[in-house]
């Protein structure tokens, strides 16, 4: 079966767990069946293609809100592939890098990945890695021509190729012909379920089992889980160590960060 | 006749095979009537070219949907065309070049036709070669306007080149009057037909014969051959080994691809 | 609690006390309970981070019209973080830079501050930073998209970051989505308040306590404390040394500043 | 008078017969009294200018559909000249060079012309020199102005140069002021008349003179004589060598061409 | 008081009488009530600032029509200041420098006089500086972030710089956000008034006393002062040497200068 | 008086026969009443600066249709002006320069005639010099900026500089504020008056006088002076060497340049 197959190819040079450390280190919370089904969904790509016998590129872009969870589902689903060769294109990576630097660097990961015979890349924002900016708009077309050319150039036969893109402007990849440019689209929604929240909050332990369904209360209609992540964070630091959060700081801090009314979030007028 | 006046001219120097292997590895399904007659026009130009007596360059233009075959029909039709030179010009090849890099090297690819008696040469994905991207819109006029030139650059007179080109984009190419700087235009269609379909199905002998009409009620109303491809090969990773596709797993695999209802076809937000 | 934990970090090497200088001389006007509020709000993000136990990058905005104060705010609040590494970005740094030198010089001060424990950057003036001008719109991308990178570049796990940025162009920073890229983003108003007016008049020790009524009088309803002091300071250097401000060098120096009627504020065509 | 008159002036260096082989190859076929009215127009400039007492500068444009024989009739009507300097400028000698590269090229020409007591250059597919594509519309400035102005400046007093222009865009040289920067504007029109088509049938001597009658009722209503020639020589080549071309293979290739119904004409969608 | 303190500042290295001499050398004609009024108003910010004890930084813009005095004004303002740092930046030295050339002129200047304890620089003709063309409009905005910058920044606390802008685009200043980024603005306008006009005219001493109400007579509603001078030299040139200038004259100049009558103004068609 | 004032001064270095020559070879006719009125309006300005004591710059910008003589007087007026430095900046000399090279040329020539005692320079066809061209619309803004600036530096005291500007696009000048950039605009008007027609006719000796009327009748109703030489030329080269020009010649010449009926004039379908 696929698992016992994996484990003949020893992950060896290729997986960069330096940089992912960062994107590894606060983990997943399963927050329950919609999350498990999403889970399922990503991580069945690596599987499928290791088995297939005539495919060779899959590419998958995982898209969704801004801060819904996709860099670190990209990240965690890449390294647990167990693929010899995994490595992630952020755009941090790009900073200081002039337009050609940063297009050279995208296609040397990919020329190093068509020597390994398993490899997965990851393309993290890729809004961000081609500079889009929304008025013009603006974008680096070069970055853009280069990820779409390694979209649909195939490794060698004996080779295997798994594209994981993320974004949260999957609007402007439609008519940049990028997201029809990906074998598979899968959406990574917000938070939008109390059911989903309440695990989400138990998960973490900081709040009292009793204070859990006057949190739910406060709680916005939808929340992408790394500013609710950030909010429990910043709520946390106001109380006295040891205890555990008070729906009161966690309110006020939700409030700060604009999303106590998600009908005024992040207006500014509002927030003094 | 035709084919054995060809024989004469023995395959030489200028046959890049290497770069061939990954278009042509696939194969073409002869998959009906409607393939026959596609295939038999494509073909035909390299004969007419040779036969003709004052004729010297002949410019075919391939021009269909995403995924239709157009680069797999461009490859096979050339290289069986049996001239001694057949090149292909592909975007993959571009990557990590600068905009005259890559004019020069398309250039470069007609300076060697030019001294061959007999040359193909195989423009792929013309839209990708030029840096097309629909915002703005943005592509590279120098590539552009090199392309335009070479289309119409006579060889000497005892020298012969026939153009194959491909493109998704015949709308944007026709405001750029490259669409008209073609001889000819072919258009390559999306699988619409359901006997063609079947026969693609039964080609591939991964469908239990008793599944195929099963299979046939799921299909979308038109589907291109590259993804219908995929889709089974996705099906069939999902299978246990030896064993057929089953339709169940067919239909899924539609679904994830964004091909299970065309009008919902690729809308992320139906993904999830 | 904080301030003693805070005393352990001994200010080191990075905190840049002769930039900052320029923007710490004229001091703080505590005008009151609304300035209060605000000095607390900008003040605790720091002992938050420093709390906190996995959030380590933080990111406050400051708008607010001109000269309403954000970045003697933003001065103050970072060099009283007590943080050991605290520098200030801003325009004035920049002049005779080329583009790629001031991103490069942007990213150079983020790199330092991944290296200390504890760091504040103030991103002072964002819209000039980039570059920004209404017609066309104009602004440099290159810097743009920097900025949005290093606004979402976590430091390693035990390092902590706090950027302060300021801007009076939250119109145009929310199009270019840099405005939600901040985690919190705080208004800072003009003053708008008499009794806030009467305090900063107070404050100035530049009127007769018998004058401040009628110097109320001439004010315009709203009026940011950057232009009321200046606007002080010319009619103190109007009046005989030694001695107070008179309301009729006020009111005549509101004029020529063009801050009388508010409704003709800087039209040149009043102005003589 | 006129023709022993240039006898006298015997073609010396700067006939670059070579370049031209390629445009004087086919010939011309005198088609009729349209085509002789045309011929002699074109050729007497050469004529006046040669018998002009202060003129020295004479500046003709070619401008009509695409394919109606521009680029021969400017090339034969030069080499015909008898003039001692006769160049062509065509795009087709542009690739591979840079924009200031081609500048500088076309500037060559025209500075050894003024160098030859008499001389032509024919300044082919001006809109394709320029770069011109419809989309913006974009097209090389530097170039334009270094035509725009070669167009006018005039060769010291001893000296006559007659410049001859082809292009299919006169509608966008007009705005340009390109069109009246030239002398005299000279149409050559598409082949639109039966009595034309007949005396070009006739003249390929490769119709039966049965099938002419036939072959003229399944011709469209305009055609450009490049045109009519490849499709005759594309109608040739389906037929066995010896024999004359048959109406039917004629008909087909006018379908291919997507000349059957000029309403159809190039509409993809059609050809298939 | 004032002056005395200016006395201990001796006038140093940094007044670049060179380069004031063209502007200071026709001098001012002092036309009456409404001219002592701009004087003065333009010549009070240097005290100010000189006596001011914690503004730093002052910028004033004059700004008005075309030649209504605002260079010599400020040019004058600025050499009657006595501080010991005078420069004018202006459009004149910047011919054959690059844009960064420019940018980096204007920076040194600024570094120059952050060096002195008291400086004032005059920023001539901003637009000009700028590039500044209403097609588009297009300028540079590497000179205007530039200009915008040091319009902010102020120098250590020991020092003192007096920045005096002109420019005859309010109207594009203001969207650039440059007029509100100085202080104070001071409009200098056309001659609009007969008795000033008179004054001028008289002021000249070219005119014999008895012709100045015919002259009056003939003067358009409104003239830049630029202007009147050159069309009364003018008009002194027509006449014999030691003569005075006849009405005559005068009006024939007026006219050819396209200022007769200010509703046809230099609409050429109505010259010849 | 001036004249003899003039010959004080000797012409010295500075003439630029040599690049006057193409200018001034075909000569000038003096077709009327007209012609005396612009060629005196034109001649006086280099009078009247030599005279003027304090204006030492003016400018004259002569504008009008194409072809109606406007580089022609320019030359002349700038060559008769006997000033001791006479300088023609065409665009022909512009050729193969780059963007800056070309600016720095015509900075160059003002450089030289500050050096003179007094200076003409020749700015000929202005739209040319800057690139300008109506799509876009598009020009060389850095040279425009360079004309702008030299149009109004004044030279050092004892130096005079008389600009002459010639262009047949006041219409975007305007815009560009160059126009007004000039101190005076004369309008060169193409030939409208069948008096001024007549005595060019006569001039020229190349009609019967008996032929004069008919020719007269033939003509458009407004035609470039410019135009009208070139036709004649090209009807005289028509007829016998010796013999006079026919009038039928002269009316086909004028149909081939396409003003026989100026309602249809360079339309090219017309011209056929
Ligand atoms: N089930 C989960 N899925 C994803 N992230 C989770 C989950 N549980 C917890 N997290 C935390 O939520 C945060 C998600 O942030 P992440 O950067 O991946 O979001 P994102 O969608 O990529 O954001 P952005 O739109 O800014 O790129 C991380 O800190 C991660 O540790
Ligand atoms: N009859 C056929 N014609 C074309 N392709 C076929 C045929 N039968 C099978 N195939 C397979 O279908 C796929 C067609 O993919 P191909 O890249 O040629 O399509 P394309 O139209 O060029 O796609 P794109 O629009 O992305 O450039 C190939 O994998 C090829 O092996
Ligand atoms: N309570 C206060 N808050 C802020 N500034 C104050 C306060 N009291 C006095 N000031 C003074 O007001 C001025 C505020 O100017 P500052 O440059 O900070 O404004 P700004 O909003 O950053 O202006 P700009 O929009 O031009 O960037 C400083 O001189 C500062 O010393
Ligand atoms: N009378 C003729 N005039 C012009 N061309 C002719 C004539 N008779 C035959 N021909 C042939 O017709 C073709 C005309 O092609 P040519 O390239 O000159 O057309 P064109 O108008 O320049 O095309 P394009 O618009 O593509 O530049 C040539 O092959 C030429 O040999
Ligand atoms: N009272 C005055 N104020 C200003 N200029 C005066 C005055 N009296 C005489 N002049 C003369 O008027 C002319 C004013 O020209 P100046 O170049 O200063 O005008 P400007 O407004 O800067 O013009 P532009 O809009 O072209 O820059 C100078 O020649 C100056 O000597
Ligand atoms: N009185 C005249 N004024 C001007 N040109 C004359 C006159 N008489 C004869 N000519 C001739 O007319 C022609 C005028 O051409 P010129 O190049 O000066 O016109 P232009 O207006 O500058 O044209 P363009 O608009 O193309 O720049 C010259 O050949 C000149 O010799
Ligand atoms: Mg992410
Ligand atoms: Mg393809
Ligand atoms: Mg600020
Ligand atoms: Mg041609
Ligand atoms: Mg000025
Ligand atoms: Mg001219």
């Amino acid at each position: 079966d696929f698992d016992s197959a994996l484990q003949e190819v020893h992950p060896a040079f290729g997986v960069d767990q330096d940089d992912f450390e960062v994107f590894l280190r606060d983990g997943l919370i399963h927050y329950g069946r919609r999350f498990e089904h999403l889970w399922e969904t990503v991580t069945t790509f690596a599987k499928q293609l290791h088995m297939s016998q005539r495919t060779n590129l899959l590419s998958v872009l995982l898209e969704g809100p801004r801060g819904s969870g996709k860099t670190t589902l990209a990240a965690h689903a890449a390294f647990e592939s167990g693929y010899p060769f995994v490595k992630i294109i952020s755009p941090e990576q790009m900073v200081g890098f002039s337009e050609p630097g940063r297009a050279s660097r995208i296609a040397k990961v990919f020329d190093d990945a068509y020597k390994s015979p398993m490899s997965v890349i990851v393309l993290d924002n890729i809004e961000r890695l081609i500079d889009y900016v929304d008025i013009g708009p603006r974008f680096s077309n070069p970055i853009l021509q280069t990820i779409m050319i390694l979209l649909k150039k195939r490794p060698k036969l004996e080779r295997k190729l798994l594209i994981i893109g993320t974004t949260s402007h999957a609007d402007i990849l439609r008519p940049m012909e990028m997201l029809e440019a990906f074998n598979v689209v899968v959406h990574v929604p917000s938070l939008a379920d109390l059911e989903d929240m309440r695990n989400v909050l138990v998960d973490t332990e900081l709040f009292e089992p009793s204070d859990i369904d006057a949190a739910l209360k406060v709680m916005p209609p939808t929340i992408g889980i790394k500013q609710l992540m950030l909010v429990i964070e910043m709520a946390q630091s106001k109380s006295p160590e040891g205890s555990k959060v008070s729906v009161g700081h966690f309110q006020q801090c939700l409030f700060d960060c604009g999303c106590f009314d998600p009908s005024l979030a992040k207006d500014p007028s509002e927030t003094f």
